[in-house]
């Protein structure tokens, strides 16, 4: 027996158009290089109606990859709207990647057209003549000093814009399985592989934005998403403020944490989100400015730091709300909400409790399963296995097949690579990136935690630890450290610090000092150039 | 282009698993004749696990309806999940309705089983001969002193669940549009219609009792639904309460507002909902009740008297949070919640625009259409029209195609028969229902607002406006008054206390005092009584 219920498809023209119709009266500020532009949802919606005529006149395909090589703006989130809603895929391209990276992910996604900020065509535009389906470049003047390059392919977005009729009427994408954006993986190895978003994921995913237990965005809220939208839809901040109705705050190209705090005091932004690096680089200027508007600062993209959690409690009463997931995830996957059961804890018990990556959100599902055996794994804080998720906003594959489906289990849930222990009331904790755990004699070894350890040392900058193969134990670690500037310490420095620290079969076979830790395009450390420097390498191992 | 998303159903089973999984530690507490039972949602889990079982030991078919004739608790909330989460259909019967309807609509659902509260017996037990699909009644006993019939149809919930083992592993729907529930509309002409959930609907719609800006339902909530759980779902409120992994009160068979307040008091209740009935009763008992643990009071079913919202606001700093919505849109449609244009407005202001029926809650779409020439009317809060409904969760056609598709439009809109302004911001102000509006010579004449007017007279108890035929006019109002108790009053004098509140074409030809307004099963005003009664009345009409 089949339910009665209206077939109203779940796709992106609803957010708009709600947006434009109860929310018209509230406003979009974007900061740029000497100023802020500030437009009505009303004015918005209008160019954003606009833009989905211009794509047609820029011959865009029914359903052609629409690149965005943008900081976040007004008129990016024009763009997040325009192609979806028009049967378009949004391809969100992430401005800090390598050239080899975007030459490859630009013509593997096959981009007809290629929008722009002005300040960021030093990068892409040396480029151009490898993107071999990109038929169009419109550069979006953001006011930088940069030159335009005269060329036929280049368009300016408002000239582009005024040239077009609002498109009229309704959008209509009936298929909520249609495809609504592309975003592509910063993997540390081989190439990035695309993730194709849905109508109906983005759109279930935004609406987990407006859930109280979630960022709880409100009509009365000023949303200001730090993330960027060129990473994974800037968590569904964006789509979920245009849901609810909040003021929206972009802070533009100026991304320097004095920006940021004075955006947040100059218009009264409640609620915010980005990776820690933003937030460690705030801190020290908290006393300068007044945020006293803010309640909830999200923060992700890698594990947030008990420290700088809690610095935020101490210093302006709000701690981070942390948050898990990665680009196959839309992203959001877990949130470490307070719950009523953290109440009894102390103030630094609930410091724990956050510091944890938190309990799966509503519609996504978890298991702990060890990634050698395929068993799943208790709920019981000490065992520990790789996260594998489900839900209507977690890929089931890569764009054209790539990877093999390696990363997907027969049963259709995504392997997250993620290595983590999970609490009786659902709350994550991680451990590790499963392949950088270090597997010693049928033991794990996280290597996470053993650099936390060693950068617990007064001396020491950063450290990375890698598993060496080994004959006996099948790997062992090796610790790679960078020490902090003007100091000096030995490699037995680092082991008698540890010693108390970790279990005996934890402690590195060696210590080796390096200039840095090598990172990825987004910042991560790349243990795979540490894996490849130390190829080869000899260590004795411990004995028994 | 698709998405490459996984195909995961919106079903119940998601509901039922987050909440066994993640908030076994939670309890619901439902109050019974003579005390309190209390039990964990690990233990609720578990005896629902054991209720899908003793389901197929009952023989009901794989999509067969499961009645209900039931008070607000967790066993009837194990029902809730059991019937679904094993592909049957929940059916509520409203434990209010007339016998004759009671019988029509078991037999028009195919009932096969009946739940039933043993406090209950005597209203359901006279017609089990009558209901011709039932095979079992399965007494639930809430400890009322009320025999139970020696018949081989009847069995005990308790023993059936002892002797069931528990179902073991994950429920599965994976078909989102499978039927998960039906309810009955209490139509005031014609034979109730049945309505038909699906999976998908119900869960999307449990989401929005989660979000900032509706309900709000939090893990760190004590929830009590004092709606019936046999109107549309309660509101949502028990499945968004699992999904939030709120702790959960019901208020089980006493619905005094002693009771009511009692269970506030004691339980430190945070969100409740249920009719305005239950909150007039309450009111004058707020003194003696410490409610202070109350964040949210959810009011609907009917226009929330402004007085009575303000006079909570006044004796407990708390107005009502009015919504809006009827069984065919799950009940969900709009919410009054406070916006940040409102902060502008003064103490009355405010209030004023709590009193509307409010915007329209996400993927909720509403238009306003003149029912006479189909055309949209704008949202200028002066142009009235009908509202008409779309969303993922609104009706498009009754059980069986009864009404033969009159309440719903062309394009699968819902037509619900409400009349009403709307506010540039979408706040909705009912004016009345299409069916009770009085047509006079081309303009409409709001038969509510005319009730209210004259029910503001201090000696009118109630009254009730209907149209009566008119050769010049088409239609013209007769007021129908009952007077308060000891009061006696003249049609002159209510015609005189109205000339001056509305317009003179409004005022009544003629007043006729009743004894009571007749009402529905569920406590509205029955216009077709009145209409019956008063039928082939004449009145002279105005002169021009």
């Amino acid at each position: 027996m089949h339910g009665l219920m209206q077939q109203r498809p779940l796709s992106l023209p609803h957010v708009f158009h709600r947006a434009e119709q109860l929310f018209g009266h509230k406003t979009i500020v974007t900061a740029t290089a000497d100023g802020e532009q500030s437009v009505t949802i009303a004015e918005w919606a209008q160019r954003t109606r606009r833009l989905a005529t211009a794509l047609d006149t820029l011959g865009v395909s029914a359903d052609g990859r629409v690149g965005t090589f943008c900081w976040n703006t007004a008129r990016h989130l024009e763009l997040y709207l325009a192609a979806p809603c028009t049967g378009r895929v949004l391809h969100t391209l992430n401005i800090r990647l390598f050239p080899e990276q975007l030459v490859y992910i630009a013509n593997h996604a096959e981009d007809e057209v290629v929008f722009v900020d002005r300040s960021l065509l030093p990068v892409l535009w040396p480029l151009a003549d490898k993107f071999e389906t990109v038929r169009r470049y419109v550069v979006i003047d953001d006011g930088a000093d940069v030159p335009i390059p005269d060329d036929p392919r280049v368009l300016d977005y408002e000239e582009l814009l005024a040239a077009a009729e609002p498109y009229q009427g309704r959008f209509r994408v009936d298929d909520e399985n249609t495809a609504a954006a592309m975003c592509y993986t910063s993997g540390t190895t081989g190439n990035p592989k695309g993730v194709v978003y849905s109508h109906r994921s983005t759109l279930l995913h935004s609406l987990i934005s407006l859930i109280a237990d979630g960022a709880a965005l409100s009509e009365r809220d000023v949303m200001m998403p730090v993330v960027p939208m060129f990473h994974a839809n800037a968590w569904g901040l964006p789509y979920g403020a245009l849901l609810a109705g909040s003021d929206i705050v972009f802070p533009g190209p100026n991304m320097t944490p004095q920006a940021i705090l004075g955006l947040i005091q100059d218009h009264k932004v409640t609620v915010t989100g980005g990776v820690p690096t933003i937030w460690m680089g705030a801190l020290p200027l908290l006393d300068d400015y007044d945020v006293s508007s803010l309640r909830t600062i999200l923060c992700g993209g890698s594990a947030v730091p008990r420290s700088l959690s809690e610095a935020y409690r101490e210093k302006i009463g709000l701690p981070m709300l942390h948050a898990w997931g990665m680009t196959e995830t839309s992203p959001i996957a877990t949130m470490s909400t307070a719950r009523s059961h953290h109440a009894a804890l102390d103030e630094s018990g609930r410091a724990d409790a956050r510091a944890r990556q938190g309990q799966p959100v509503p519609l996504v599902e978890l298991r702990l399963v060890d990634p050698d055996t395929g068993e799943e794994q208790p709920w019981d804080d000490v065992a520990t296995g790789e996260i594998q998720a489900a839900g209507p906003w977690i890929a089931r594959e890569y764009y054209r097949g790539e990877g093999g489906g390696a990363q997907f289990t027969k049963d259709g849930w995504l392997r997250t690579g993620d290595v983590a222990s999970v609490d009786r009331y659902g709350f994550v904790r991680l451990v590790d990136r499963t392949k950088d755990l270090v597997k010693s004699g049928g033991e794990w070894i996280s290597s996470v935690e053993l650099e936390n350890e060693i950068m617990a040392h007064p001396k020491v900058a950063e450290a990375a630890v890698i598993a060496i193969p080994h004959e006996k134990w099948v790997e062992r670690p090796l610790a790679c450290v960078v020490v902090k500037p003007g100091e000096t310490v030995t490699p037995e420095e680092i082991i008698e610090f540890l010693t108390p620290r970790v279990a005996k079969w934890w402690l590195p076979d060696a210590v080796e000092f390096i200039d840095e830790v090598p990172k990825t395009s987004v910042g991560k450390f790349s243990k795979k150039t540490l894996r490849d420097k130390f190829a080869g390498y000899q260590m004795a191992g411990p004995e028994e």
